[in-house]
């Protein structure tokens, strides 16, 4: 039975990590939680899976969370890190939001707990640090997006030096088939209102911007070691093949599915093992058919971007993260435009000296100026 | 480096493993050779390769052979056994066309030789046998099939009793879009012009009647161990996915690649390695759209039969490879019209008396019988 602790577990991977819990209640036990802010729905949670400790990141929230429940709760970053770090758990679920998760599953790897991460901007800002932390404790980590899912079951049992390149499938988000006129108008809700995938409304904005996708090509070169040039993007739009791998004699591995993040996360938490599963079993020739196209890197220069940065490395994917942060928060918010976000990601990140082999102190920093940055210049 | 022998290495698979051998010289020698009668390219490869035995199954072209060479020529069903057996040789190339191969195969088997197989109907017809000879002599029985080969690689680190189904693709064959009434009067010649594969006469007409998938069927059920319930026929006209296996948590892992059999004749001499290939790379930018639909097994009866036959067992599977066999070829003579074929094997496998468990000699027998009365049906 593995002890987990899940960071973020009121958002939408949080909720569906739970859900494959209760389904598996002999392979998996709860001892920690962490929310933002959202008490009311960790509470339930507390009940539910008798849970001793939890991490409510806004101070006021926990103070009024201590009230009600009898358990130990932390509050702030340290008590999301403390429940990253405690005892029993041998399995840190981080599906934390931001660059706010790099802290937490770096206390949690030095603990030597296993992460399965979906927090991909931790990979994005601070992938270097993470990566030789993984090396020096000798822990797992697993991917929880389902891009990263797919890749890693498709080099089960391969040489990850046989292959000739990674291919990771893009659905090509909300915004697919607009032109650069109707995207200037686009606004936070047309967004949210037609994902391909059951997620978050950072991730759906991301996903619009194509940003996601770049920051999934920096994960994947540091979850995989691969170099840029060997990471395509395809865009598939019914999100059916979640990607795949090219192997040096042209054979290519495919993982395939509905789009149900439980597959993933399921996969990360089961692992070398897997489950059974009640999510919806995939019919192609109810699908009927599955399509292909090139990404518009001109439309949506995000993904031009995150190569740019990943091929310089340094700090300059966290430049690149910590302004897309701030961005999109900001045109959820309706504070700017949609094509604002990746014009000012641009000034951001020509504007920066990169910091080469940065310490995560340097990162942090990094990514805390340049998130205060952004700010000044959004409220400008 | 691999010693290899070729069985039927003038045909379609024998020639393209050679073209593999000579990509890849450090890795693959050649040490014998068989044709059914092509002597005149079996000399030429004879002097590329330097050979130094070979078999031909038509004793008056071995006799011919032998006055032109200065190496050691076999001739007859024992000729060809002879070279399956050579002791230089580790690994038997089977690409032999119908329940010839049997034999050969079970006596390379026997004197612990690796089995990279292309020959179907060797599973088909003797399949209990066979896979019994590879447990109790500890040998690798490799498909090159592209099917198996898919499935083979999707397994490749998995558990197969985590497997939920296994999805063989299908091209859907020469006469995939004709009617009834069309299929009536098809000939030879039109399922010779439009394979999807590059491929010989007689699986060409095998995929045009769906009996090839059917095989496919039959031989997934003995390389696999799985029940005829968890082997699904999908068909996809493009032949890119060239087969999938779903896990029981709904993850599916599929192989893909350009319809090109290289890649799985290598994959099955190279594993567990793989090596580069000169073969054309994938492309899905470039295809952009793959589809999928169900056979119709009312238009095809072939693939229901050859289902049928596999769930009975016993010696019903070689009365089917048998019947085919000879109505295949009658059809290739334009002797018999293109329905007929499925209904002179219902025929043949209605008035069959179904041994059980048989041995060797009793399956051999019924091949034997089954292609005499079928003979004499079309001659009448």
């Amino acid at each position: 039975m593995k002890s987990l602790s899940i960071l973020g577990s009121t958002g939408s991977i949080g909720t569906q990590t739970l859900d494959i819990v209760k389904d598996n209640p002999d392979e998996f036990k709860i001892v920690g939680l962490t929310t933002n802010k959202n008490i009311e729905l960790l509470k339930k949670q507390i009940d539910e899976f008798k849970v001793e400790a939890v991490g409510v990141m806004d101070n006021e929230k926990a103070d009024e969370l201590k009230k009600d429940v009898d358990i130990n709760v932390y509050s702030g970053i340290d008590g999301i890190i403390k429940i990253a770090t405690l005892n029993e758990t041998d399995t840190v679920v981080n599906s934390l939001v931001g660059s706010v998760g790099v802290k937490p599953t770096i206390e949690a790897i030095k603990n030597k707990k296993n992460i399965a991460l979906a927090n991909k901007e931790t990979l994005v800002t601070a992938g270097s640090v993470v990566i030789e932390e993984v090396k020096k404790n000798n822990v797992n980590l697993m991917p929880i997006d389902s891009e990263h899912s797919a890749i890693f079951q498709c080099l089960n049992g391969e040489n990850i030096n046989d292959v000739n390149k990674i291919i990771i499938t893009c659905s090509g988000g909300a915004f697919k088939n607009l032109t650069k006129q109707q995207l200037e108008k686009a606004t936070a809700e047309d967004a949210l209102q037609h994902p391909t995938w059951n997620m978050g409304n950072k991730i759906t904005i991301d996903s619009a911007t194509l940003m996601n996708k770049g920051f999934e090509v920096i994960e994947a070169h540091w979850l995989y070691n691969l170099p840029y040039e060997k990471i395509d993007v395809v865009i598939h739009p019914k999100s059916i093949i979640h990607s795949l791998v090219e192997f040096k004699d042209n054979s290519v591995l495919a993982q395939l599915g509905n789009p149900d993040m439980k597959i993933p996360i399921q996969y990360a938490l089961s692992y070398p093992k897997r489950f059974n599963s009640d999510s919806k079993k995939l019919n192609l020739t109810e699908i009927k058919n599955l399509s292909f196209s090139e990404p518009d890197f001109e439309l949506f220069p995000c993904l031009k971007y995150a190569y740019d940065a990943g091929k310089t490395g340094g700090t300059l994917p966290a430049v690149l993260n910590a302004a897309n942060e701030v961005l999109v928060h900001a045109f959820l918010e309706n504070k700017i435009k949609f094509l604002d976000i990746p014009k000012l990601i641009n000034k951001m990140m020509d504007s920066h000296n990169v910091i080469k082999n940065p310490d995560l102190n340097q990162i942090l920093d990094v990514d805390k100026k340049v998130k205060e940055d952004t700010k000044k210049i959004i409220e400008k």
